[in-house]
């Protein structure tokens, strides 16, 4: 756990997992959330026909989408009970296929304020190796990125 | 139609379209290619629940998708017929609520290079005035954004 | 001029030549201000050896410098009097060589908002045809990117 | 030392330094080279009336372009000796002022590709705390960034 974070609202990880329900998105994803930590947040997604580019890998779109609300949340985790966050923008660098049996994203902050918070954004492929289809899942880096973030102050998510 | 771009490929249309049809993931999200022409591709998605974030709007992760699709086909007008097309990157701003009955996202050529090709995005929202329910859909500008494509010449995308 | 924007603050133009006289970065760079309007800014600096690359042409640094100025700036004219403006992040595609006689960087606002603002970013290289030494300067995009700023309200930027 | 990345080119430093050498901006800057290391550079410079912006910090453009270098030699250490490297794009945000005595700007490679690299940019600002005038400098991340870059195969850069 990332030592440097002490979120303010100390009921974070609840407020996190009723606002990830509320998005009708990443239910239709297939999306859940893996990790909630104070400035850290890991949302999956396994892989289905539904989800391709015209390859057949995972599109850019799944990747983005699921970091993006990786990052969204992991500045959440740092912001006080009665606000929002909306995503100010972010950029993403797809390095290698998004190909396997899951993705993951990390969203991790960067830079914490009281209106604008920075995360860093990181999408994983989990795959087997060619040669051992019953061996364990090996972790790819296929995107990495940077978000901003804004706090809306007053405005509580529910 | 913009005449600085003529497709080197007479068949760029059908090419994109039967490509189009390869992503599951347009289909799951209900979008539909509704332009195709040299250096600029529009796709659309109607709202529906299934594409919301935690407030009610279509999630940030659906503009960019469609705009990172729409973008690539923009690219892809302009490539040769044995080629595929990857995006490298691309950075989008969300600046405004993704609000109302349907989404519009257009990509168009900024640069086309031999390797490497530039597109804007631009997403729209198409809803009506709050006080005419029974008027027209008026476009809202809700995101920007500039993408990065790489052309993978003699390998054909089908 | 674009009817779109109507600065709250009818001494913007001022305002904005005395903060640029400021940057000391700028006049290291000999760049000048070219144009000022509503959600407009121009930048433009000179070749000089002391600006290359290591090919001889602007350094990538010195086209993304007069293009966060000038953006900055195109959003600073539409904020009020007693305000700053500091960039949150850009992100610029360098498209072409920056060769030529001059470079013109132009900031234009996308969406001005009270807190924030995106502006699109131009740069273009002006330089003589090859075969045409004694002929006028034509204008190639060199770069283009997108940029978020911030308004400080209630602290002059003086 | 980074022990994934093993240059080809076992002259890869004194290439890289050559290549510095060349870029008269970086001159002008007072810029320095301070570490070339397998898939990372660092750059530094230190504070000057010429590199500030409108409140006397170092202005963005300043950062950029030293970490666009940073980041730029940061592949060019793993790519081959006859190749040139050039950027594609870069998005930086600026997380807090750029404030001190120096700028050190660090470019990592993340993903290493024959075509395209892409780094990660971190630029920190070295400075006196406010109540210890006669102790160390203190790094304070102001900047963090992502870099495309591209390879041109068989073309020197000198």
């Amino acid at each position: 756990m990332d030592q440097r974070y002490q979120p303010s609202d100390s009921g974070f990880a609840a407020r996190i997992r009723a606002s990830f329900e509320r998005q009708g998105f990443m239910r239709l994803l297939g999306a859940t959330l893996t990790r909630v930590e104070p400035g850290l947040v890991e949302i999956e997604v396994p892989f289905s026909a539904d989800l391709t580019q015209q390859h057949g890998y995972f599109h850019a779109g799944v990747a983005s989408s699921i970091a993006d609300s990786a990052g969204g949340y992991a500045g959440y985790t740092l912001f006080p009970a009665d606000s929002s966050v909306l995503t100010v923008e972010f950029k993403i660098n797809l390095i290698a296929p998004a190909q396997g049996a899951r993705l993951s994203a990390v969203g991790q902050v960067v830079k914490a304020g009281r209106t604008l918070t920075v995360c860093s954004l990181d999408v994983f492929a989990l795959a087997k190796a060619d040669n051992e289809q019953n061996g364990p899942l090996h972790r790819t880096l296929c995107a990495s990125g940077l978000q901003t973030l804004i706090c809306l102050h007053g405005r509580a998510d529910g």
